[in-house]
This record gives C-alpha cells, structure tokens and sequence, in this order.
C-alpha cells in the first residue's frame, strides 16, 4: 500500500495518511434519499462498492447496479479500504459504529472513515478517536445541496478532520460533490453545517416575518422584496427562495410549499445547534426562538412542507402566541 | 404656476399634481446628523432654503452657506413651495406640523411636503391627511445610507404617496440621494424603511450569533463566514459588515464597534416594527425578540456603539439569560 508523503500530528501521535488505493473498496451505509444518489455516483466512478441499509429494498436498487449488498455494516465495512456513512442522527451513527454487527467488528488498519450524517459535532469527536485508537483516519462531511444536489453530484461537502485525512477524503467526495471545503479539525464540518443551517432558520423566518408584515402594511410583495434586496436586510431566503408566493419564480412557495427541504429536517439541524450551543457555551437568542417556531410548525402539520411555510405558519391565527 | 398633466385620484378627490416651479423655495425643518447634509445639497444644487433647528449652531452653519434662518418651524414653512422635515420620531413630527409655531399656521396651498423622518407610517398618514386638507400634498421618504450617504448625497429614499407627489417629490430628492423608490401610496416608505431595519436586526443577530457559536465550536471565523457566504446562510451581515472583529475590513467590529449605525437607533427601528406589526395585527417572533435584544444592549451600555456589537454583547456573562 502506497503511503503519500503528507504526515500531520493527531493528539501527539506522528500519524502517516495514507493515500487511497486505486482498487478503493468503499463500504456505504445508509441508502436514504440522499445516500442512495451519493452511493450511485461512487460506482458511475469506478469504486466496488459493498452497502447496506435496513431498508432492503434500497439496498436490492444498489446491488441491480453492480453495488455488493452487504447484510449488515460489519460486512459492508468487512475488508473496505473507505467507509461511508449517510446516516439521520447522533444515536444511529454511533449503532452504526459501535453497536452489534457493527463497523469496529471488522474494521480493518488505515481504513478512512468518512462520516457525511448531519450530526452532534461532539459524536464526530467521539467517533473519530475511537476510529484512531484502531488505526484508523475519520472524518466528518456533512453535505448541502440537497436531494437534487446529490443525484446530481453537486453537493458541498464541509469535511472536519486532520489535514491528511481530508486529502484523502477529497479524492473520494469529488465523485459525489462540486465543491469540498476543508473546515478544520474534526467536528468543524458539522460547526460549519449546524452555524449555517441555523442562519438559514433565522434568515427564514425573519424573511417570513417581514414579508408579511410589509405585506399588511400595503406594499406590493415583489417591490418589498427588490427593496430588501438592493438594501441592508437582503439574505438568502429574500434574494433566492423568498416565502411569500408569487416573488421568486420556482421557489416552493409558489407550489404550496412541496418539494424542497422540509420544515422537521430544519427542525432537527437547528435542534443540533442549540445542542452544540449548550455544549460550547454560546448564546443564541433568535437560535433558540427559531427552534420553537419549527417546533411548533412541525406539531402544526407543517413538517413535510418546505421551511418556507414559516410565511403561512406565522399567518395562522392562535398558532404562534409568543 | 404651471401644472403637470399627471392627475390621480386621492380619497375620492380628483387631485391635480404640481409641477415644482424652477425658483422652488424650500423650507427644511431638522438639522441633525443627517438634516444637515441634506439641506447643504440641496444649497449646492441652487435652491433657496429657508431653515429651522432647535439647535440654533445648525441654523447658523447652514445660514453661513446662504440658508436664511428661520425662528419656528411656521417661519421656515412660509412662503415655502417645498418644506422637508427630518426629525427625531412621531411626536416630534406631530408637533413641527401641528403645534404652536408649527408648519400648519403658515402652509400655502398646492405646497409639498416631504417627511424624511423614520416613523410610525399610522403617523405618516395621519399628517398627511392633514395636510391634503389644506391643499397640500405629502409622501413620507424615509432614507437609507447614513450619515456618509447623507453628505455624498448618494442616500436611498423610499417614498409613500401618490404617482403626482411622488414624481414631484423625485426632483427634488434626487439632489439629496442616488436612488428614489416609490413604495405605494402614504405611509409605505416608511413601512419599506422598517420592514428592512426589523430584517437587518434579525440579520445582525443572527450572524453574530452564529459567527459566535462557530468560533466556540472551533472554526477560523473567516472560513466560517465564507462558507456561510457562498451558501444559504449568508445576509448583508454576514457579508459586507460580519460582526465578528477581523472578518470584512473596514467593518465596525474592527475598530471597537465605533462609528457606523449606533444599537439605540435601531432599537428605535425595530421599535417602530413592533408599533407597526401590532397595528397591523402581523406576527413577528424574531423582530419581537430582536427588540428585546436591542433594549438589553442599550441598557447595558451598548446604545452609541455600532449595531453589530450584538456579537460582544452575546458573550458576556449574565446579560442575556432569555
């Protein structure tokens, strides 16, 4: 096995990256809307892949396109030179890793785990050391760019890890993303995934808010919103996915709030930043309130709809009293 | 004295706008930080100004350009063919136009009044009801672009009226700001003022949330705010004013949040949001908290720093516990 000439310091330890094989065999679990595109595009590139996911049938997809199915993540991980995990929180990447047929069962030496889950920075953390203590390189890769950003092979990858673990990270997550950004140490790319989604909550919400108040003070929407956005209280949201319907052609406000990415995902990402908030000790005011808005928009029947029907949430009558 | 050919129909009277006669005289009421700029440029532009301040040193470094001064607001509005004010809030609005020595004991007819002031749009068309039963016409024009905008005469004025008072109201605007919108009718420039002001407080809190969050979580603040820049968090905070020292040159936060838009002038802003949002029965969670926010800072000696001092307000101790 080829070792690159990259070596970092990791907790004390002259730690050697090693660089990927061409023959990568690539253990994948987690095959749900977003892993199964990811999955797919590993194999378009020429990887062997071996996968598992509990749903069978997304597995049997995988395996009709030339992926091995694995009955379990210890066999998928069983003799992989990297390990993928796509997983939707904190509990199940750590089943994953550490439970019964689990990955450390028969997780080989130098293998490069990398974690793109959306999670608890500080399972990252806990996760990455027990993956060192066995030899092995981890890191966190969180993505965005959503369902279509992942079939497409366009995701933004935000990767956590030493400097040689991200190299070698890098050559694997160009097959399945455009752009892949080096964080920091490990945990920094769920920092970076969990402070952005936050914002976007914020900026979401505050847009809604604010549509709808210029809204009931007379003003014609589209002009409100080519205000902001020539002005001081632009974001994202007014400029590019605007709640109100009938200002941004294409956004899901103008087909009833479907498709996109739905209010309970948002709800579980800002959940992860006041978790994270608490553990840092950080404040976060308008983080903490835009948490119980999805919150209640979610316990409202809004969970499915985009995050943008925060803007017809807010104009239910008796819904949001604070 | 000429009149255009735009007429419009305003509460069921057909009203005939007027054509400003090229020997305009303007009678300007409010001298401060930024009344002043704006009445110099329009000196420099050649009109004949007649001026009022409370603060008589206002009066006399305007006089000493060639303003004549006035004694009340009644005197500076005599005669006038314009009268603009710029004034600290609603009441004060209230009494320059109906109190003792007030605009209303002296205002002609076919006069146009423009309020610069940042108030209650309810304010806005109570005036101007006024003042169109005198014969008058008014548009609210609150501006943006602070003091530096001010004396470049490049502010942004977003004006409520009629189509006539506004086209009126454009020739004589445009010697003081380089971008003159037109909201809809009365009390809508005011309303696009705050809906931007309420959006930019929620923006700055958030980014300075969030910027403080990703630095605990142990990320480089520049890397930080270039991810969220180039992704879905990103507003006018995070990009051209980042909160964070050391992140935007030239921004407040590299110079000890001095300069810039002081945190009581938008507690004032979000103030008048709230006011608005109540009249109008809109819900506005964040811009509600954002107030909240605003008014601990200016009680905890935030009130003449930049607004973006949120993010030093937001670490300390004890002084946010919501």
């Amino acid at each position: 096995m080829f070792r690159s000439a990259t070596t970092t310091m990791i907790r004390g330890v002259r730690h050697l990256s090693v660089a990927r094989p061409a023959n990568d065999k690539v253990g994948f679990i987690g095959l749900g809307n977003m892993g199964a595109h990811m999955a797919r595009n590993l194999l378009k590139s020429g990887k062997t892949l071996s996968v598992f996911d509990l749903n069978q049938s997304a597995v049997d997809d995988l395996a009709s396109s030339g992926a091995t199915a694995a009955a379990s993540p210890a066999e998928a991980a069983d003799g992989a030179t990297t390990i993928i995990t796509m997983l939707p929180s904190s509990p199940h990447v750590e089943a994953v890793f550490t439970g019964e047929n689990g990955i450390f069962e028969t997780l080989g030496t130098d293998v490069l785990c990398i974690d793109s889950s959306t999670i608890d920075p500080s399972m990252s953390k806990k996760v990455c050391a027990m993956t060192e203590e066995r030899g092995c390189d981890f890191v966190d890769a969180p993505v965005s760019g959503g369902v279509g950003g992942a079939e497409a092979g366009t995701l933004t990858f935000m990767v956590g890890g030493s400097d040689a673990a991200f190299n070698d990270a890098n050559e694997i997550l160009v097959h399945m993303g455009a752009n892949i950004v080096h964080c920091g140490d490990v945990g920094t790319g769920q920092a970076a995934k969990i402070c952005n989604n936050m914002l976007l909550a914020i900026g979401m919400i505050g847009a809604s808010e604010t549509m709808n108040l210029g809204v009931k003070l007379g003003m014609d929407p589209k002009l409100l919103a080519g205000i902001l956005n020539t002005s001081t209280g632009r974001n994202w949201a007014t400029e590019i996915y605007n709640p109100c319907p009938g200002v941004v052609d294409g956004a899901p406000a103008g087909r009833g709030y479907t498709g996109g990415f739905g209010s309970a995902l948002m709800n579980k990402d800002v959940g992860l930043a006041l978790d994270a908030a608490r553990d840092a000790g950080a404040t976060i005011p308008l983080g903490t309130l835009s948490r119980e808005v999805y919150t209640a928009m979610c316990d409202a029947g809004y969970a499915e709809k985009d995050f943008s029907s925060a803007y017809e949430f807010l104009q239910e009558p008796n819904k949001w009293s604070k």
